[in-house]
């Protein structure tokens, strides 16, 4: 029942030698999401110990370089280890052009469907959704069309207080039914049945200016991943740029009710993030700084009984 | 007085976790040329300390992906890191495509000019000279258009041996003209000039099945480049693929007369390169195996009075 997020790399526009450009997978139970996939994803991925087979999904926020460039050297390999299944992309409508250079120049041994699920929005909407899980996008605010991520459980089934059982001598048609919420004759469903876990959660938000909606659709996430490029030294950067600073990232997760932040992208000058992490820190205190291969786990809470 | 290879990317199509795909940089004293660009050539650039700044010619072998797939996230951060002066790219034709495609999709930031220079030829040709260096390209046997390129160092002008001057009483016209190998009535040129250093010279095939024309057209060389994606056991695959096997690059330096061979671009089916290098030292003992990283240097010689 895993639910962790993987920083593969924390640059933002310009690479240095140890920072990577954007590149995230967040495990959900057995599914693998790629978030992003900037230059050198596939071995980063490969690297941590990860079989690209299992990736079935990739969420792209935007289409500047540093989000996408490892795509086309990703969808090779694949093809070349023999994928058959389809893989969804889930982006702004305009990947369809890229995405069709690339099966021209490219495509020659990729034999698996590639599925471009386009991204058009102005406030939160479902984008996907499986049995245990849904995905939310919403729009960022950018030098151009942008979609943050969000990723939530869905409320589990209520399990069964097993003395209850045989206290109320429960058929199996009213253990059903009690755990679908409703009350029957003998019994309450609040009194004989809870909720085995509480959902956990875990939002996108990258690239991006702050504005006031943002912390509200990321409401109670238990992890934030927030880009912070900058320092306040630059905040006048950060805003002609349409990026975050570091007490952008901490107010939105302050705001938001986040349990934990997670600062990335990374403004090349400077050599250390300490100065973003110690920023952020100040305002909210459960920040902490992404690193290449770094893992940031959501360990299953089970419910009070 | 520099001539030296660094090698950044050993994998063949299939990266793995410590392989990078194809990429270069041979250094000619002051000049950087990067050879094939494969993706994460940049942050393999960065890694080695070597700056971008300073490459302004890149030659490509052939448009496959491990060999281009890193030009974009290359050709964006020099835009981004403020390159005015023209930088120049030595391709088959058909790369034009890909980087009209670039300049429309991620030209914005790219203010200097990108300079393609078509390579097309069915036996070696001039592409490149200055002052001290001049660059050959040659085709390869491969499943697309691909080329191999020859480095080598211009003869030097001979020098006058200093004791000469006061001993036959020379005036500046007369040392001119002994050093451009003319006799003059008071002595012969060879008597009173030497070769300062012996001219070196690098050659570069990949990806190439063998052939016979081959060995001829990088004859004498230093240092050979040249792919080994296999060992024998994988003779019929090579074949198949038109790529070499160890022992076909070992054959190929072995009658090229060349002085080092390097081997590269393994397939990653060889966990360890160990069996390529054993197959090619049988039959050419000055075989090393390319890293990702490593430095073939090949040291000035002064020539014998």
């Amino acid at each position: 029942m895993k639910f962790s997020l993987m920083t593969l790399g924390t640059a933002s526009a310009l690479p240095t030698a140890s920072r990577y450009p954007s590149a995230h997978i967040l495990t959900v139970r057995e599914r693998l999401f790629l978030i992003d996939c900037g230059e050198s994803a596939q071995m980063q991925i490969r690297k941590a110990g990860v079989s690209l087979a299992k990736i079935d999904n990739i969420l792209i926020s935007h289409l500047h370089g540093d989000h996408i460039f490892g795509l086309f050297g990703l969808l090779s390999t694949l093809g070349m280890a023999g994928r058959q299944s389809p893989l969804y992309i889930y982006a702004p409508e305009k990947l369809s052009e890229i995405l069709d250079f690339f099966k021209k120049e490219f495509g020659e041994g990729v034999k698996y469907e590639i599925v471009l699920n386009p991204v058009k929005c102005t406030a939160p909407v479902k984008i996907y959704e499986n049995r245990v899980m849904e995905i939310f996008a919403f729009p960022l605010r950018h030098r151009e069309e942008t979609y943050g991520y969000l990723f939530r459980e869905k409320q589990p089934k209520r399990n069964i207080v097993k003395e209850a059982i045989g206290k109320y001598d429960l058929s199996l048609h009213e253990i059903a039914r009690l755990k679908e919420g409703e009350d029957i004759d003998k019994v309450s469903s609040a009194e004989v049945t809870y909720i085995p876990y509480i959902p956990r959660s875990f939002a996108y938000c990258s690239d991006t200016a702050p504005f006031k909606a943002l912390p509200e659709w990321v409401a109670g996430v238990d992890l934030l991943y927030h880009e912070a490029t900058f320092t306040g030294e630059y905040a006048e950067l950060a805003k002609k740029t349409f990026h975050s600073t570091a007490a952008d990232a901490a107010r939105c997760a302050a705001l938001a009710g986040a349990k934990r932040l997670v600062l990335g992208h990374f403004s090349s000058r400077f050599k250390s993030a300490a100065p973003i992490l110690k920023e952020a820190k100040a305002i909210f205190k459960e920040s902490y700084l992404a690193k290449e291969g770094a893992i940031f786990d959501i360990p299953l809470q089970k419910a009070k009984l």
